[in-house]
């Protein structure tokens, strides 16, 4: 061998090494793109889902959301992540991820930071707009914005840092495995949720005095179905950055099992196609058919790497088909979620993890001395995602109804959000329009 | 060369396949994830065709299309392409992509299947919803939902297996050419539509006693125009879908010829202008306008990777300004087709075909011993794609017909499939509050 | 090493060359793709922000400039931008780009021609769609293509050749550094935007007598909403087309300098969420809000590769607050801006590249013999955008109006440009149905 083809080989060797980084940058910038249809479609969503008199503030809501989390993660939420994977100890990795870190900004020898970091930051912004839908209409913006927060860049990182990360305490004490984040993201901001809207109280008007909840519907039901649909798309970019990509090798999980995206594939398009046909069944709305499509991929989540894709069809299907009768339960309890996030995003977040402990039972987890994939494990996990979720949505909102902002006044709320809270109006030239407001 | 040089060597080059399979992987998973897109512009596009009593039905039946192809093409369509290429007889291939295969699931060994499956299945969901805008209005859901599976997962897919496939016998035979799909998706889900439409009739009030045709708009076209340009944002992922990666290698169609993603970049530009131009040129009409990028692109579809760009965006600008005429010509004839996928697909890919007939004669196929390109083959390959699509159209929905469950009864059709057939209504705040309904 | 060996080296080695050429490809693809969403927000984003009885008009004219600049950007664009990096003397480079050349069409040996040359292209119309929003409800379509064809086939490109390219004579000698594009796209659409303006006039009732401004709002704000974050979602796609891939090495800038990915997605969202805060501060208006976005992404792409995440988000929340005040001041002029254009993008891309004068002086720009970025050179290529914006744009729209085919007759105006220009109503059901137009 000549020096020449000797320096050929090394030098071909570096290139490979540095293509490896720069095609994991490009996958997951991709990833992060597409997460913005997730915004995008949350917008249209909740916008329809509001009645013309707070459409405005339903959006402006749901865009400081995302806005609010773009700092706070950065300060807190990368923190908190690399910091807490055995629980409230401080691991070596967090340093790394404080904004004084020479990681935390461009620099030509950390080319992953970056890119994770906003692919999380998607990923934080989707759980607080995951709750943006549910409390629409009466929640002040100040609340939502300390509500959105902690949950963004605090407490569902805090869950992914124990069981969405590869030597996060879950999987390597009890054999937690959730590929796609239905714990930490659905699971938590779902029951955040939840422990809200038990102390914001319902919409005026959403019950009779007999307890009967009368329906308010959204007032531009096309826009939110839309909405959802874009959020399928954007589902493509969450999913992609649950995937890691091993430069000329296989593809893993976030612990460390072995997979393709193909598999990811088959199972995400049998979670779409499942959940819209079960809510169908049950309901015949186009409305629970979108949201059936959320909850079935998500159903099929925690183990979407893993299922036969017929067993993925009947997952979702049985979750589409069951959130309408959850969400129905939830309102009967007295609690007003204006579209369903507790069922959609919570329920399906714990079916998704039990599922897994049925269906998966034995599959190992390859972070080292972790049991294997158990049920109850998986039934464990999941107890700990609700009740992470839970206690601090509830505690928190119920800071704030006991300080006295966590709700407009009821005067407002009758008349509207949009008409004192945002200085324009959502249709100028009707329909909807104000009384009083010039036409044009 | 010591031990270690070799074994870095022989390390390297399995990385690199490695790399390989993961980049496929990679390519067709964002040509996925942008095709949901032409189904968020289908559903904004058709629901904004409709008229208010009807839209949440058109939007009911486009996700229902989408959702019914993932399980039947998994079950059926993914079959009948690995089976069929050679006509009737089922080749070798096929009984990898049974459902009991070991393919068709998550297989370390496999890293293609899953993603072609998902690719190829958003085509048959987009062939469904080709036919889905053209129906609108008077279709039951139930007949619907069995053309759309006729269509999605059985026919389109028959063509693609004859005309779309390295060994189908259209090109081994004919030396059919058609790189991107304009003969099995466009023509056929095209003229599957129009034998439908001769059987479902057109709607109530659509022509006067005289014959003379009246004009129906949908009720919102803005919302129109926003989903035909998320179509085309799709269409980057469906065309994603027509190059085939070859690692370290040429890009090649999927007959085995050589080409590159940057002649794809070209003409499908030049095909949207093209398109838009042409039908500005007859119409004035956005509508058509939009309904001109389409068939722009469509038009140069099946010789993409030659044209020279100004033949494509004249071909393109051809197509575009004489797909209104041809809309008009199929309404003269009787016909009601809401959105015009008669011309905007059916014709247009058939003027797609005939197209490399005449520009892109005597060009090889690599497939041994096929013929070349040539007009008589493309125009055979026309015909036969013409009739694959209109006789079981037309067949089927005789059948239907026959058995009464076409159409909706007159009085539902009158009042709007909405109020009868889905319980929630599109815009409960107006415009379009049916009589007696509860304002807010 | 044995023979088999040698060959082996020899054959991945060119392999791995292909493969650059081929992933190179599919990054600009996908770039390619998603700015197709910046149109289709562009799209719904004008749409709503016209008044209902110009809704359509202002379609079209946003679709037809993108379907001019394809083929007017392959015969006359692409030719500028390779031929006057150093001034007004044609370089060799620019023969290779003309319609002739067998670069420009499909070409085995070359795969970057097309790929770069549809990127560009997506570029061009979007300098077209920056203008397109200022201009609505007056002006003729005819006027506005002329103009468009202007700014996006000949001065925006003219812009680039001098200040975003590698030879550029801006950075060459000025030491100019501007790595997204603020100045070619953002400074130049914006002040072309002013000039024009001034001499279209502003729209009927949009001052009082006395001057003082009466505000004109758009007949859909969500609409408008929506699409700025299909905008944003595209600005992943024009992003990407800003950092050139290199096989098996570091990213560069369009300047050569090397950078990461992942340093554009810390400042991209840092951008996202300081210019809506910043916004939110100063208006708590949803429409500046997503403007905001807009603007401070803007604000940091001259040094969106360098700059400490939070000085990006300072930089972005500063810009974000003053936007609505330059667009007063506009206003204050006598000039009807109707969506703020030469704020959020003329205002926001001089203090980008004046940003990156005070924070980055000093930083090298690795053309050979090329000055350091220096605020000089930086406040001297901004007059230059500036200049190459406003001065072409006012003297071409002064022609127009001179030759009196700028804006539409009054009675149009007022009666509005649907009825008279397209030959299809928004919404036949409402709101908005003209008088005497038949509802269903």
């Amino acid at each position: 061998m000549t020096p020449e083809q000797i320096a050929q080989l090394t030098e071909l060797s570096a290139k490979f090494d540095m293509l490896g980084k720069v095609n994991a940058e490009i996958l997951y910038w991709w990833c992060t793109a597409l997460m913005v249809s997730i915004h995008a479609g949350f917008l249209a969503y909740e916008m329809g889902a509001s009645r013309i008199k707070n459409t405005l503030a339903a959006g402006v809501k749901n865009i400081l959301a995302f806005a609010f989390l773009v700092p706070t993660f950065y300060l807190f939420g990368w923190f908190i992540y690399n910091a807490f994977p055995t629980g409230f100890t401080i691991s070596e990795t967090g340093w790394a991820a404080l904004a004084w870190s020479s990681n935390m900004g461009p620099n030509l020898t950390d080319s992953a930071s970056g890119i994770f970091w906003a692919a999380f930051t998607m990923f934080a912004a989707t759980t607080a707009s995951i709750m943006s839908g549910s409390v629409i209409e009466r929640i002040t913006v100040g609340a939502f914005i300390i509500l959105a927060i902690a949950l963004g860049a605090f407490v569902w990182i805090l869950g992914a840092a124990w069981g969405w990360h590869p030597a996060g305490w879950l999987t390597t004490e009890w054999g937690f495995h959730d590929t796609a984040a239905a714990g930490c993201v659905h699971t938590i901001a779902g029951f955040f949720t939840l422990g809200v809207l038990i102390n914001l109280g319902p919409r005026i008007g959403r019950f009779l005095s007999d307890g009967r909840a009368v329906d308010i519907p959204g007032h531009n039901v096309p826009l939110s179905l839309i909405g959802l649909m874009l959020i399928i798309m954007g589902f493509f970019g969450f999913l992609g950055g649950c995937i890691i990509y091993v430069n000329g090798g296989q593809w893993v999980t976030i612990f460390n099992t072995p997979t393709t995206l193909s598999a990811f594939a088959f199972n995400t398009l049998m979670g779409f196609g499942g959940g819209v046909l079960g809510a169908y069944f049950t309901t015949r709305e186009p409305f629970w058919m979108m949201s059936g499509a959320l909850a079935g991929i998500i159903a099929c989540a925690a183990g979407l790497e893993i299922y036969y894709p017929p067993l993925a069809f009947a997952i979702a299907f049985f979750t589409g088909a069951t959130i309408p009768l959850v969400a129905n339960f939830v309102t009967r309890m007295g609690i007003d979620d204006a579209v369903g996030a507790v069922a959609v995003h919570g329920y399906s977040g714990v079916v998704s993890l039990l599922a897994a402990g049925i269906f998966l039972a034995g599959y190992p987890n390859v972070a080292e001395g972790a049991p294997p994939v158990n049920f109850l494990g998986q039934l464990g996990s999941a107890v700990v995602m609700v009740l992470l979720g839970f206690v601090p949505g509830y505690l928190l909102s119920l800071l704030l109804k006991v300080m006295g902002i966590l709700r407009v006044p009821e005067k407002v709320e009758v008349m509207g959000l949009d008409i004192v809270k945002v200085p324009s109006r959502p249709y100028p030239e009707g329909p909807g329009v104000p009384v009083g407001a010039p036409a044009e």
